[in-house]
């Protein structure tokens, strides 16, 4: 490992404000940026903007053309080394001459990490990685939890009163947030690989789940919006209404039942949604599910929207990676609903947190907790 | 209103920030300061530090000497023009030569505001008001609550699970928040005029209520401590023991009861208490002890620290006038207390806040509301 200048520190900054911009539309690849340096100027950058099109490097390639001889890439995640959609991007940086190569992490996927820097360094090139990794990592959460683990990043959405409460004991709940706190969740979505909700939720609001371009608040909205996260909807009976509107959206809707009712499940499926029966009996594991999305549907993000009841039980099963408090300044007193269904009994059964960001929305808060791992406070 | 220069800005900006020094030990006086400014340079300049000694104006006057002929005076709070302990500030400043007055704000009793300023006007003095009257209404709300209304500031202290909980419900409670949160509530207790519980918390803790010197992290800490706050104790039916930790400690006891039980009283008393026996049945009525504790006791500030109990009891009669919410990073789950007892039915009672402040402590977050005024969402 190689110490790095200041001039290093700048390019790879440039690199991940570049990889920033395919955050709502990589999915299920990483967001990724490269610039090539000559003689301390840039002379080509790029990063990934959707699945299917150019990577990163290759973009940035694309601009240098010939400046690329001998020139540094400044690449925020390690260049792939096999083919996929598109050929490996170490093999046309090596074609392309460049002299110096700097990645801020290698591939998270530890079945192949360092390869692609290997065969860098195989053509002579001088190559070194780490810098400002922390703040690479933060770009893909999701698809280096994935790679690492098998599993989603799970984030809950949870809108509170400064109480912790979330609706009136009658139920009486809409809106206690205001208009921006709801237009920054559209772009929570946005950023998902899938939401998933539970049936009870779904029943009483026939939410959509979508992406509504014109709630994002974002320039190319419409390009963001063509992306629909895929909605799993958790309906332990299959008791989904084939009306309801959550199937008459664009995208795909998985309906995940432990029912066997093949008749209901035939005419979900008539009304568009996809139907995965998990064997077993009782609740929905959501292990199981989990591991399934992240390995079948490629899921790096996964954002829950649900009631307390679920939201609690993905808490207690030590799934979930940050919670995402939307706090609405008021105080909704203590006969209104709690904002997880959560029995604890002893302190130590407590569920510790570390605050990552906090920001005004309006008249509101969000507050970013991530959850702490811990031994012993999870019922499994 | 004359308008004020970028330079009576920045003088009195100074004159505001030597007010704050006396955020701990003026009470029951304001927090004032005062710069004395002769061709564009301070000449003298000065803060109260404890009632009975030196006003700002006399302090800074004393710095000045001779070159106070002529000069401007910035005081954070209009001068007095009456005897009390201390001769009138604004005969003092007319003999002192001072050719302009600018203050921040007229004197918030509606009695006498605008007196000390016509006196100066009468003396020939140039004479402007309202400069930076925010930042000056913000040293002493208490203070100008008291005068404008005949009621203390109320400031409710609660420490709270991000889920909106306070304990267990075993009742398992012990420091969900760290020392440096701890820490603060010692700095808040010490800027106030007295500090408020039920008898119920009292005799869980057994807590003495006091300003320690050795918590205070501040500068001057012996200083500070040697004025205790005024410790209240709602014990409606006289159920404080004799031997409480609370009545061996410096400072004064107030134990208000609707008992007339005189033996018990009497005990009390022997024991350091000083007794107050409200007149009528039921639960000590929260706006007649504040109406005392601010005629008879010239209470500004009162800091509640109580169970769920008395604090939704408070916050129910609309009494309160801000929440500081100590957050911890923890989930303490569903079945633990509440932040408040507060039983509301519909969305319309909602108590509605906004965030004056916000802050880290350690690993807590320390949360300012203000609590707004509504029409017709309280109890009475």
């Amino acid at each position: 490992m190689s110490a790095f200048s200041s001039l290093d520190h700048q390019f790879m900054g440039r690199a991940i404000v570049l990889a920033r911009r395919g955050l709502y539309t990589t999915d299920p690849n990483p967001r990724v940026g490269c610039v090539l340096v000559r003689d301390g100027e840039i002379v080509g950058e790029g990063y990934h903007i959707r699945a299917g099109e150019g990577h990163a490097e290759v973009n940035a390639l694309r601009v240098a053309g010939d400046n690329a001889r001998g020139a540094t890439a400044y690449v925020t995640l390690e260049p792939c080394s096999h083919f996929g959609r598109t050929p490996p991007c170490a093999d046309t940086l090596i074609e392309a001459g460049i002299r110096r190569m700097v990645c801020a992490m290698v591939d998270p996927n530890p079945a192949v990490a360092g390869k692609g820097l290997d065969k860098l360094r195989a053509a002579g090139i001088e190559v070194a990685s780490g810098l400002m990794e922390r703040e690479a990592r933060a770009l893909n959460p999701g698809f280096i939890k994935r790679m690492e683990r098998g599993l989603p990043l799970v984030r809950i959405k949870l809108a509170s009163s400064v109480d912790g409460r979330t609706a009136m004991a009658s139920g009486e709940s809409q809106w206690i947030t205001g208009p921006q706190a709801r237009s920054d969740v559209q772009r929570l979505r946005a950023r998902s690989s899938a939401i998933v909700t539970g049936i009870d939720s779904l029943l009483i609001d026939d939410s959509s789940l979508t992406v509504r371009a014109d709630e994002l608040g974002l320039e190319q909205a419409e390009q963001i919006a063509a992306r629909q996260p895929l909605r799993v909807v958790l309906d332990t009976d299959l008791r989904m209404p084939v009306d309801a509107k959550i199937l008459c959206q664009p995208g795909r809707t998985l309906v995940v039942t432990r029912s066997r009712d093949e008749e209901k499940a035939g005419a979900l499926q008539g009304a568009g949604a996809e139907v995965m029966v998990q064997a077993g009996e009782g609740r929905i594991d959501l292990h199981t599910l989990l591991a399934h999305l992240a390995k079948q549907e490629q899921c790096n993000e996964l954002l829950v929207e649900c009631g307390a009841t679920l939201a609690g039980a993905f808490v207690s099963t030590g799934l979930v990676d940050e919670l995402i408090q939307y706090m609405a300044p008021k105080l909704l007193g203590s006969s209104a609903r709690p904002l997880l269904e959560l029995p604890l009994e002893r302190m130590a059964q407590q569920v510790p947190l570390a605050l990552a960001d906090i920001r005004h929305l309006g008249a509101d808060l969000r507050l970013d907790w991530h959850v702490l791992e811990t031994d012993g406070n999870q019922e499994h």
